[in-house]
């Protein structure tokens, strides 16, 4: 068994480098935190006596050497960057399950036949350089290295900069390498797990999602004496399309999510009609089809508003991933090492986008989840119960272990 | 008559301060250009043989002497500062009209009876410190000094230490003297004049305007794991306010006018639900009691929508300038003036609020309008005809020496 108040205590010393007030994290991809909180990892890896690699886009590995390192190894892992307003546990958790299963292989002097590394990949959340788990996708070649490096945040500043910048633009090739299996730990971010009293989500597949960028141009005027009638109000528009993603979403219940998450008003002054808003629509569904008819929705619905507003659009997608089928293999030995372990458990889907995802293009792959509170993630007040974490950590150690001896 | 070259002129090399490559202006009220245009004027005043005051809200006064300096002087002027999105034209006409008005006295070699000031009015647009016309407000007594000070930007900079910070917080009480009139020259910023082929606008009144704060609080959460039903997405619940308030104002035609111009959402992030959103509501009429309707509209529907979409709402009413009728002789003597020198003109209702507003609370006032190309104002492209804005100065001229002899 994995040492649960040592993975505690690692997530919680994590937690403090961009920790917030209201007990959450905030350490955006490639920022200043991102980089302390990569030292940290990079150290307690070499304190385990792990070799360490970072590639071009910043994805760090740290191996613990097989029996036989001709072998490919078996890798976990998950991301280290948050959101604005992260928890302490999505993504981190991955990341230092993966160290703990490492720690506890030490601690029971216990050789494995291939090696095994724990990974951290670059900005999985996408929220200061969208697309989410672009490094990943390099990795399984999904995005090419120039794609990855060229990613900009709203001021402009490339991750290939922001790489340099903080001393994490590694040496080695991105990807081109096999691994034995791919398993990630995660926090199931969403509340089923918690609402069926269940302790291990094996997670069977993840859901699709398309990401859009939507511009619209009218005319900045004045509030005042510019008349109703002959106003071309960019955000009016935009309120009306907000309004409709919505609508898309509740029309395709259950299972489909849409989203409005970010915008922009030009030139943003209370009386002054907003000449242009730009905003990102996110959609999600299991169901590659449905996600079809949702995307159609959207287009045909955002053209229609736009045209009555008499506004100008530009609307790009500018991200499709589609729905993943988890790795078969993978799956089984998860529900397996969980039955073994007396843990609860379901199958389920997963409703949020994972390295894991990519990962499983180029490597037998799979994932656990662990609930969490009332949940909720992408939020300060995330939070998870350490038994939880370390039943999920437990399950992440006999999967390994069996697909390293195999 | 006025000389129409050096107006242009004047406001041309104006306009290069914070002049944009779309050919408008952005200077911010008290910030490091704002300081750049006072200058400018002062310097220009001062060459004019003017004595220059500023008073604690920064407002400018530059005064030509009388033959009977005891009297209270005649006072012409508007803002310098603009929008984001500004012209060259918008308040700075005003302004420059009075200068050029003085600049006509000295070249004709006439003395008025009463003194004749140009004056600039301190942050009349409300952009950067809401609400609007803060400084013609303190100067009438409408809000007291503290309050005027202490009137912050988003970044929480107040006017008071801005002021200081441009070395514009004058000696002089604000406020406290007499004015024997008040005229200012202003752009349409609207189609009316433009629409009926007509050079002047004779301004009777003001239109009634109301600002909002509105925040929405709803709950952070990830937006793929999170079921549409349980979210409560801050953004939607604007979204449909926003909507709402555009109906508020079709719904009141003619004249009334609703608008969203600014908003803020938090965190900001393409895959997160948007847990608050900040933003801010315009309503207009020319009749306050359409105008209290409107405000029950806006207030009944957005507490529906918020509790609908199960938000907390903090609903603010930031200012209420009720609609302003100007002095009955200083609009006769402005129609007067356009009839003898042969200027088409229609009375008119101004749908911006202007420092007259304010300034007629405390002095005989009235505006005179000319038109704008396509009635575009807060707008880079805001564009005025070199004729017309010789005619307006003409008239200013005529109406400011009847008064001073008076
Ligand atoms: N796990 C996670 O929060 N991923 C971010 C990418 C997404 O939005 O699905
Ligand atoms: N004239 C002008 O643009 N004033 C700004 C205040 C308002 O919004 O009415």
């Amino acid at each position: 068994r994995i040492n649960k108040q040592r993975l505690w205590d690692t997530l919680m010393e994590m937690g403090e480098i961009g920790g917030t007030e209201k007990g959450g994290s905030c350490r955006l991809a490639l920022t200043d935190l991102d980089k302390q909180g990569r030292d940290l990892f990079v150290r307690w890896c070499e304190e385990a006596g792990c070799t360490i690699t970072v590639d071009k886009m910043g994805n760090i590995f740290a191996r613990r050497a097989g029996e036989d390192n001709s072998l490919p190894p078996v890798v976990m892992g998950s991301h280290l960057d948050t959101q604005p307003t992260g928890g302490k546990f999505d993504g981190v958790y991955g990341v230092l399950a993966g160290l703990e299963v490492i720690r506890t292989l030490n601690d029971n002097d216990i050789k494995t036949r291939a090696p095994v590394e724990a990974s951290v990949w670059t900005n999985e959340e996408g929220s200061r350089f969208p697309p989410a788990m672009v490094s990943s996708g390099v990795f399984a070649g999904e995005f090419d290295l120039e794609y990855g490096l060229s990613r900009a945040d709203l001021d402009g500043k490339t991750m290939g900069e922001e790489l340099k910048r903080i001393g994490y633009a590694g040496d080695a090739d991105v990807g081109g390498r096999s691994f034995k299996a791919f398993f990630e730990a995660h926090i199931e971010q969403g509340p089923i797990l918690e609402d069926e009293d269940k302790k291990i989500g094996v997670v069977t597949d993840a859901q699709g999602q398309r990401w859009y960028e939507l511009t619209l141009t009218g005319q900045e005027s004045h509030a005042g004496p510019t008349p109703m009638p002959i106003r071309r109000d960019a955000l009016v528009g935009a309120a009306r399309i907000i309004d409709m993603v919505n609508r898309i979403g509740m029309d395709n219940q259950p299972n489909a999510c849409a989203t409005v998450g970010l915008l922009q008003v030009f030139p943003n002054s209370r009386n002054v009609i907003p000449g242009e808003v730009f905003f990102t629509v996110d959609i999600r569904h299991p169901n590659d089809k449905i996600l079809e008819q949702m995307d159609q929705a959207l287009r045909e619905g955002a053209e229609r508003i736009a045209e009555d507003a008499r506004l100008e659009m530009e609307f790009k997608q500018i991200w499709h991933s589609p729905p993943v089928p988890f790795n078969k293999d993978c799956v089984d030995s998860v529900r397996r090492a969980t039955e073994e372990l007396g843990f609860s458990h379901r199958d389920m889907v997963s409703g949020a986008g994972h390295d894991a995802c990519y990962i499983s293009r180029v490597a037998p792959t799979s994932m656990i989840f662990v609930p969490c509170e009332d949940g909720i993630s992408h939020n300060e007040a995330e939070r998870a119960d350490p038994d939880d974490l370390a039943a999920g950590c437990d399950v992440l150690f006999r999967a390994v272990v069996q697909h390293a001896n195999d």
